[in-house]
């Protein structure tokens, strides 16, 4: 295809080159943002040159931030007795907007998965047990998918775990609120009455 | 939604400026992005940075350049006597890849629209009549779409034009090449069997 202007073609590259974006949607994209103002393009653009001189990970939970600290693990406000194990970053923001979380994370940056050649040093498994040294800490939660790749993974980190001496656990298994149970699959909803829980709780 | 920092909400924001782009999906872009080199991500922003401010409008077409005159406009072998009348960039762009025109464009900058407010006057149809002023103009071919708009600008733009002294046509309307005619819509077969064509032409 022909772009006229090697301008546009940079430009419709640069947006082809993420996910889920072909050359087509990237030139419908870059034609729509030449009819904005300049200045609203050019902030565009700051903005990514921004994120990556400015982003860093927090040498703590490995989550990202703007410094060597994470405002989580930064929070005395959290508890630092308790870290939640997720695969990434999108996963630690999806429990921070429940709100119903107060200790700290710990990001993986990955799961167990051998068909793709993903193995336990890969991932932050060796820099969650370095974590464990301090005394502190009391809990760990599993918060990883239910896929072959999370059970794997929880699996492995409940071997390596369990001789230290903190309580594991995992998010609950079960039916998901709204959920009407004559659609709900079958190992989902067998798994739901065998840990059945005490009402009321 | 916390997104950790204002650089990673910053970068969100502006992906989801972009139609069809939902903060959702930015996130997840924004995300895959982090993963890679810190000079690709400095690429992806500087060329939306350069685009805006080396990119210009052609002063005869309004196609899009990176000089006052579009390449188009410039090239000595096209037919300068020879005007396709489209709606905007993204249609140039798919006739010259068709290569089968070798005249010159007029970008209108959008169709005759009365419900959305849009008029002649907000459009660059006194940029293309002050084009005829050239003697050497001997054709004006329109390549506008099938709706209601697009009928609507051609037929106005048949009415401001019929008097000068140029040829006016439109391209070809009928069954697209590679359709089964049992699933063409009644109206395009109507018109393909009253405007037929001489056989092997």
């Amino acid at each position: 295809m022909n772009f006229q202007t090697k301008l546009v073609e940079d430009a419709v590259d640069q947006l082809a080159s993420l996910p889920g974006i072909g050359r087509r949607s990237a030139l419908r994209l870059v034609l729509h943002m030449l009819k904005k103002d300049r200045s609203m393009v050019e902030s565009f653009g700051q903005a990514f040159i921004q994120l990556i001189n400015g982003i860093n990970y927090c040498t703590v939970c490995y989550s990202i931030s703007e410094s060597d600290i994470c405002d989580i693990c930064n929070d005395s406000k959290r508890n630092s007795g308790v870290i939640c194990v997720v695969e990434d970053i999108r996963v630690m923001m999806a429990i921070e907007n429940t709100m119903q979380y107060k200790g700290v994370y710990h990001i993986l940056g990955g799961l167990i998965s051998p068909i793709d050649g993903i193995g336990p040093s890969d991932i932050r498994i060796e820099e969650l047990i370095g974590r464990l040294a301090d005394d502190n800490i009391k809990e760990i939660i599993f918060a990883l998918s239910t896929t072959m790749e999370g059970d794997t993974t929880n699996y492995y980190l409940y071997k390596r775990l369990k001789d230290c001496n903190v309580k594991i656990s995992s998010i609950a298994r079960g039916i998901a609120i709204g959920d009407e149970l004559e659609y709900a699959d079958e190992i989902t909803l067998g798994a739901a009455i065998s840990k059945r829980m005490p009402y009321g709780e």
